[in-house]
């Protein structure tokens, strides 16, 4: 509940109980894993009745459909920015692994979920999730074939590089917690060097 | 059940009750969630009674202990095999992730268990599964410092990129499915390139 980064990603009133019954599934969800845990357990750990929770959310699964789209949303609209600020694929690459390592490293609690529990999400959630997902990885392969055409990456296979760049992105969830040594900027520069470095960039 | 990568995990006559109860343990877990499954549907799949369950194992946490235990030892073993089949740091990591790529794409239902149910293991497994994790991540990190110190790579920070590393292995189990696009093995070489041109090897 004390997660800054979760809380970012429903921007708005403290007190509005949708907001912070999305607060109270995510920690719910983290603690007990999305199979064991019930809607009871989310509602008290928002402070208040199931019948309340049902006037917002009908189930579980809708639930965990809102904290999905919305975390899949976020990294989405921070590839389509990172991309949309330069023209050149060095600097577009540079900024989108640094920013999909942070909110990965940040958001690394609903990041897990997210990725975790892909398979119980309602059908609909899925496909709009999926398609997300889909133009995460056109984004940066685009990056990529623009920076081979202009000649500065040198890469064989642009579809296996995009592949990586994401999944070295996406698995940061599963492996940063508050322990790890490096803050969450540090480990983005990190990794946006060794992902030029993968795309043979021409420093 | 018809997994021949899971059943490489337990080799040995394919009529032997744990063994039968650990693929169906394995595929109860991929089917359903770890905490959604309960041991009749682990007994069910192996033909078998719940009673006879409780004499080869006496939980389904038992079992997951004993999924994680092979598959984490199944990855050392061939970590380890990869740094001694040669002394020279670029031939040691490309067989390396060449394997460890290979490992995640065909076992990606034990790897994708094995990965998403850390947090259920029993304590004392746990400890020894995290051994391990630790054992393999520090290989990596030594063929990388070996190969720096021969000149060979050119690394500033070997444990960020021994993470990278590892990660990127480990991610291939969450998205790999039987429809991806590229075999095993051709995902391993590609990978391997990736990886020896993000440590800067002098081709």
């Amino acid at each position: 509940m004390n997660d800054p980064a979760t809380a970012d990603l429903w921007p708005g009133e403290g007190t509005e109980a949708p907001r912070r019954l999305l607060l109270a599934a995510v920690d719910s969800f983290a603690r007990r894993g999305y199979h064991a845990t019930t809607t009871r357990d989310i509602a008290t750990a928002a402070g208040m009745s199931p019948a309340a929770l049902y006037i917002h959310y009908p189930s579980k699964a809708a639930l965990l459909a809102e904290i999905s789209r919305t975390g899949h949303q976020a990294t989405f609209d921070l590839v389509e920015r990172a991309e949309a600020a330069s023209t050149d694929p060095v600097r577009q690459m540079r900024r989108l692994v640094e920013d999909f390592t942070v909110w990965h490293a940040r958001g690394h609690t609903v990041g897990r979920i997210v990725n975790n529990e892909l398979h119980a999400l309602p059908e609909d959630t899925f496909a709009a999730v999926a398609e997300l997902r889909i133009r995460i990885e056109e984004t940066v392969r685009r990056i990529i074939e623009h920076g081979v055409a202009a000649g500065l990456f040198e890469v064989s296979d642009p579809r296996t590089a995009a592949r990586a760049v994401t999944s070295l992105g996406v698995d940061v969830s599963r492996w940063y917690t508050e322990r790890s040594s490096e803050p969450p900027e540090e480990l983005g520069r990190r990794y946006a060097e060794l992902v030029l470095r993968m795309l043979g960039a021409t420093a």
